[in-house]
């Protein structure tokens, strides 16, 4: 699979900025854990990802987390290259959350051919956007929801991920990605466990009743 | 004061965009208080604020707000035009907190100028970032920063858009700006006023110890 393929407006490009883009690429693994981008980087540069999954989130002062956002197979990381633009003033944190092979475009790159081309800067509107609404999403569900349906959706977003109803994940893990507390998260569990809906063991949450789940999510 | 000399990538554009632009400009006069934009009423147009002061606000099903930005003279709104984007997927209301003064530039006009002119995307994605920004710098209050602080920064905030102290504002209001409930700010403005940091009155609230509020909002 080439590059070419991946990217959508490939061929809305003239072929000084395909070569200024093929001569700058760069292809690279990564292991699950490893931290991709954060503030102190600098400008990581624009990543597809070819291969794998990665996880955005913010930090607080005192070190808690909470996701903003997921990528997979084909997204492409617009906030691991913000410093092209000067409007966006926050710092997110990038972390490979399976191993990945990602392609890496240098931010100055990316940014000269975004002044040149309309279908790039479109382009790259269309992923801010996406990436803008994910976070109003995340706001929503902060705002008007309760912990129990978030972990709820959480779970079952988990499940759709990794294709099984047996999770490989800590209760920190969970509190990570909502921004929430172990010990909130271990409650809710437990609460959970007892009403029949999931089974703990080290390490791990087994999903019984997705229906019961799916209900209250949305109640 | 012409559209022009406000719309700063004007002298970008080539003639036929400059014509289509001015040939579909609107001006629109608005009361405070008026709705100038929401979920059901289709694509309102990017609004360029000549005068006046605009919110941006979000709507829980049960009717709770929160304020995600304000918009001032010279401010572009663009979320008022978010049928251009189809990666832009949430609504936003848009409601005249003074009295203003909007040109409204269509959002088909808007959009084609953008197709075609990479100035124009790319000064789009500006204004994408800045209000992504603002809605990163929101989460970040909501999740790290306990509700006196926020009380403590939406007063100081009040009172530097005013430029003055006695802030005609109801704490329904206040509520409504930080997605709260009347009741809670009312018990903070009152533990407020037992520290001597405000005196409240009759729809009013008047700073008394700006230092205290800063102090307190920084803590």
């Amino acid at each position: 699979m080439d590059f070419q393929d991946c990217f959508p407006i490939w061929n809305k490009l003239n072929a000084f900025q395909q070569n200024r883009i093929r001569g700058s690429l760069i292809a690279r693994d990564v292991k699950k854990g490893a931290i991709i981008h954060n503030g102190n980087m600098g400008c990581t540069g624009l990543l597809l990802v070819k291969s794998g999954q990665l996880r955005a989130y913010i930090l607080s002062p005192e070190g808690r987390e909470i996701t903003i956002y997921r990528l997979f197979d084909m997204d492409m990381c617009l906030l691991s290259a913000s410093c092209m633009m000067r409007s966006i003033q926050f710092e997110v944190t990038i972390e490979a959350e399976k191993d990945s092979a990602l392609w890496v475009i240098p931010a100055e790159t990316y940014k000269s051919v975004m002044e040149e081309s309309a279908a790039a800067a479109n382009y790259t509107n269309e992923l801010m956007a996406a990436r803008f609404s994910d976070v109003m999403w995340l706001l929503e569900q902060i705002m008007w929801k309760s912990m129990d349906k978030r972990v709820a959706g959480f779970l079952l977003e988990e499940s759709a991920i990794e294709g099984r109803g047996e999770l490989k994940i800590t209760h920190e893990i969970i509190a990570n990605h909502l921004g929430s507390h172990r010990e909130v998260i271990t409650r809710m569990l437990r609460y959970f466990q007892n009403e029949g809906i999931v089974k703990l063991s080290r390490g791990m949450v087994t999903i019984l009743d997705k229906n019961k789940l799916r209900e209250l999510q949305n109640a």
